[in-house]
């Protein structure tokens, strides 16, 4: 392992910045298997559930306002509106709408939620250029590889430091998703790839507020700004990635060249995409899987004297909220999500409404939930005790989560998902039509019968 | 003083984002002295000439063709341009274009460029708002402030450890310029801050190609798009500028929060901002300085032997390229400084293109500059000995460069500057109206005299 976790400069790195542009550049048009394939499509469509479920939120409403001041062009479709603006802001707003609701895919090797800002960027400048169903997933696959590969290199010291993973990786793959969708050679995309270095986004600091979703949305936007400039012949270094003031030496002390290298063309990170039963951060999933396994087991909350949980360190760092005052911190509450998850037996966006976060018997429930961190326990699990009022005591370890890599959603699971996501949008019908293009993506001529069905 | 230079967080930081945007709300309009108006009419004016002079730079049209793909509103005009374009946009390439020639401002305590950033975002946003000069002015000053405030609060480790500290304070200082100009209320502009503090842009490894221009841009437009969001009810954290994981703490080790609130609203940054002499990086200039006073004083390029320099680490660090091969590379080669300073006693933006930085003569004499780190060197000096083929030795000691505060440009030498810079791009009788346009900024009604004349 050449891990470097020093603070002095490594001259001698790799050229990794080139050797990524001429992977996306030139790798094989599905030079993947099947599972890498269908992956791909899982992805696209869990994400577009997402964005077309949080169409309406606030969040998306005030970014679309400020966009509107420019006059956009309608150059390209929102996902669940009726409004179009021009591709770049599309890719923004459908970024910011796809993570809004904190419901998104997650590649569990380093929590980043790869399909924010990789397929907003792709879905904008295909519908534009009028791109292939084809090119559209050769793109995603490519652009989320870079993104996560550039995340393993530097996580976890990046993350721990305080960057939102998602943005400080996003630009990067949406810049190689959008150089290969716009058919740039490899010294073009080196250049777009190295525009993109230069924009890091998101701080974690901005957790709980409307600008972690903007997190993925301006890293869309960016990323295919970078493709474009670099196609009208604007310059950056090519050694952008890896140079001692590049991005990975600036961002971490802790960078590992080989992930960006090893298996290139072969493993592909998008296998490692994993897709959220709940509405929330991916760290308290086990813990609200576990309550919703106590309520099957018969327990009520009207029973509960007290919750014990034993979990991992990031569990309460992240999501440590003991009194969340509405919807978006409760989705930082893993006491919440534990009152949610025996209350209703679910954690949808619904379960994360601000009266249900306030209702009186959900946060009496919370406030008898205790967690404790146990460093031996992994993140995608949890051990639940549940001790009632008649003295009785039930005992719950979730070893995966339900959404993990071992237990996955099904494709069922997946379309059950994006229902409840997008009907209340466009209607149970044109949702189905909508599920349908998404499965035949990859044989699509273009992305017309899908984009047409994406305002309400 | 409280300088926390340790890697362990700082819970406990005072509450500079909303201090800082308390700050930009409520100070009163041309709240400070006539020094300080009167340095930001220089500061305006400068950076507009620069932004002028490349506005036909390949860079500047790779930027504009990029953004044209967008079909931009017609909104804000482009310095030096006929075309126009929706104002982010024009934030962007006006901002690109003012560091293109790597002869803008510099706020000599921290290297950064401020007007970039700061004035491209409120020219634009002005134009499209019909602002005042005086609500311009007001901006500009307030902008310039929270950008280089913010600039000493992180450097110089923040600069040292990578990061190009005009793009990654530019964001903050747009944002806050843009604000004022938008009337936004403390709690607005705090988001705004916060929304611009997750994007901070620029790293150093792009010295050299176009992506460094591109940082003010970036920033500029970030900025723009920041206030315009926070305009309309995005929210971001309100302790993103100080928290563990908001800005200072993860972009830099080193964080002075003093540097944020002493003498808040009495001394203003704006005060220490420096103009360019000479096209390239501002820590080559006393090496120029020193070769044009050999020229002088009669020294001839045919004469000389060797010249032989002592400098500030700094020198050889960012300028240290010994074999340029073109005008960018140039800017970026203490030798070349000094082979122009001594042949031509001037080095402006003639004197940095390709086919003088390759003419012969010029590379045979920068072949005969040796440079030696010198740690008891001050940034704005250097230590010249030209030896002569003859035996002769000539010294020449620079205490502060032409440019420098001690040794500041006349208001004259801006204006020289700016013809040099305007005249081919606009024609002299046109340079001369923006020049009383510019002197007379704080005045007008609005900026349309100003812009008309901006296009060729």
């Amino acid at each position: 392992m050449t891990v470097n976790t020093s603070v002095t400069a490594d001259h001698n790195a790799p050229a990794i910045t080139r050797q990524l542009a001429e992977f996306v550049a030139n790798h094989p048009s599905k030079g993947w298997s099947d599972a890498v394939e269908h992956e791909a499509h899982r992805t696209f469509l869990n994400w577009l559930g997402c964005a077309i479920g949080a169409a309406r939120h606030e969040a998306v409403d005030a970014a679309l306002a400020a966009t509107q001041m420019l006059q956009p062009a309608p150059q390209a479709t929102l996902a669940g509106r009726s409004e179009r603006v021009d591709m770049a802001s599309a890719a923004l707003i459908n970024g910011i709408s796809s993570h809004t609701f904190d419901f998104d895919d997650t590649h569990l090797k380093t929590i980043i939620h790869p399909a924010g800002p990789v397929a907003s960027a792709i879905m904008a400048l295909a519908e534009h250029q009028g791109s292939s169903g084809r090119q559209v997933i050769d793109a995603l696959v490519l652009g989320i590889d870079v993104a996560c590969r550039m995340g393993n290199l530097v996580y976890p010291e990046h993350y721990d430091r305080g960057w939102h993973i998602t943005g400080s990786t996003g630009t990067l793959g949406a810049a190689a998703a959008c150089s290969r969708l716009l058919g740039l050679n490899a010294e073009q995309t080196t250049m777009a790839l190295g525009i993109a270095a230069s924009q890091p986004i998101g701080l974690r600091e901005q957790f709980g507020t409307m600008t972690k979703p903007f997190h993925p949305g301006g890293a869309a936007r960016a990323g295919l700004m970078a493709a474009l400039l670099a196609q009208k012949g604007f310059t950056s270094s090519a050694r952008a990635l890896e140079a001692p003031r590049g991005w990975a030496q600036v961002l971490s002390t802790k960078y590992d060249w080989r992930e960006a290298q090893d298996e290139l063309g072969q493993r592909f990170e998008i296998s490692f995409n994993a897709y959220k039963p709940f509405a929330c951060g991916i760290v308290i999933h086990p813990s609200i899987d576990a309550c919703a396994q106590l309520r099957a087991q018969g327990v009520k909350a009207e029973e509960v004297e007290k919750i014990e949980l034993r979990v991992h360190p990031l569990v309460l760092e992240l999501t440590g909220k003991k009194e969340p005052q509405d919807g978006l911190q409760g989705k930082f509450s893993v006491y919440h999500g534990c009152a949610a998850g025996l209350i209703f037996g679910r954690a949808g966006e619904e379960e994360f409404a601000d009266h249900i976060v306030t209702r009186e018997d959900v946060v009496a429930l919370r406030r008898k939930v205790q967690a404790v961190v146990d460093t031996s326990v992994r993140e995608e699990s949890v051990y639940v005790t549940a001790t009632l009022k008649d003295g009785r005591s039930v005992q719950v370890h979730v070893e995966h989560a339900i959404g993990s890599l071992q237990r996955p959603m099904t494709d069922a699971d997946l379309e059950a998902k994006f229902h409840n996501l997008a009907d209340p949008i466009l209607g149970e019908s044109k949702v189905e039509s909508v599920l349908d293009a998404c499965w035949g993506l990859g044989q699509a001529s273009n992305l017309q019968v899908l984009l047409k069905q994406l305002a309400p």
